[in-house]
């Protein structure tokens, strides 16, 4: 029973870092649609993201047989929550990164992100990519370590906000309002993407040591 | 013990109930902050926000205490872990409204909002409170039908999202980039209310009669 137990949980696990992979390519594509206007880019991570939304069910149905079947009482209860969780925010992040497809789709031919706003926003989708790669890995490995790690350089996508936001109401910002309500929605999702990475590592570190990080 | 299954699941309904009414407090006393420029009532919001993180908490515990107990099976097991998400999505809608009230405050003693858009901006307001104010009601008679209903009517949201985007996008709008950008975000956070009030009504259709809606 116990094994069984062990080897469904495991099975679950793996399919959270291959979900979490997924939203890595998402992130990654909608962003080069994004930067280079590539529409076929662009309408590929709307369409794949159905993919995603089926892996999160398979996720879902597995750890209902294992909360049904092995009825797992304290930490291991609480781990099957967690995996969840987890499996409902990575949903939520490649919805999101559909939200950058959309508007990257929205200007074509077109690019929303006018140059000067570039290093910006290209920083702001890098974070996120890394953000989403290392909590890939937190997850794979549960990796306490490296998930109160990936907590504290949440700091630079907040910096970043601050830096777009400083841009486009600058005297300087010359591209009227529709770039800049893209570049302030296009910021929104990628914080949002970073927020959810950072949520997922907080609960490895729960699952793993049975506490809550203070700072979440 | 089926009885006390029961009654623990009653209990967890209430608390849910309870701060489904809390956020409908905060969304309106949000918007009240954003129309008026009332930062009291604005920093009233983002402290409050903790009454509502706290009693999610409540909630998280007593379901767990629920699980490890009485070890629910199929749609026993089903209902505690919708009501896990139900809460989870309750706490973000309380976050939601803390960002209206902080673009509030932020503004002060300006009103965030121009006066030729405030009426679109009112009516999402009142579109997410009146969501708000009726998931409470689905919640505490788990009403199937006004559930339905309620997912009809989130279309309003969209297209007043689409009239907002036209409004600041027209060549006849003179209120520049900042007021364009609070407009775009604050749209999105009573949109993302919006869809949080579906998500916790298609939950509660699940949770009653054991399928999930197919528009959800």
């Amino acid at each position: 029973m116990r094994e069984a137990y062990t080897d469904q949980l495991d099975s679950i696990f793996s399919d959270l870092v291959d979900i979490s992979r997924r939203v890595g390519v998402a992130v990654q594509r909608a962003t080069d649609a994004l930067m280079t206007g590539d529409v076929e880019l662009a309408e590929g991570v709307i369409t794949d993201d159905s993919e995603i939304d089926l892996a999160r069910e398979r996720v879902e149905e597995a750890a209902f047989d294992l909360l049904s079947l092995q009825q797992p009482v304290a930490g291991d209860l609480r781990t099957v929550v967690a995996a969840l969780r987890m499996v409902a925010e990575l949903e939520r992040m490649g919805d999101l990164s559909v939200h950058v497809a959309k508007v990257a789709r929205l200007r074509v031919p077109d690019v929303a992100v006018p140059d000067e706003i570039r290093p910006t926003m290209a920083r702001m989708a890098a974070v996120a990519a890394d953000m989403v790669a290392r909590v890939t890995d937190v997850i794979a490995r549960r990796d306490v370590e490296a998930a109160i790690a990936l907590g504290r350089d949440d700091e630079e996508m907040d910096q970043l906000r601050r830096t777009s936001f400083a841009e486009l109401l600058s005297d300087d910002w010359n591209h009227g309002v529709e770039a800049a309500v893209d570049v302030a929605l296009l910021g929104r999702y990628y914080e949002r993407i970073a927020d959810h990475a950072v949520s997922i590592a907080n609960r490895v570190i729960f699952v793993v040591t049975g506490h809550k990080p203070s700072a979440s």
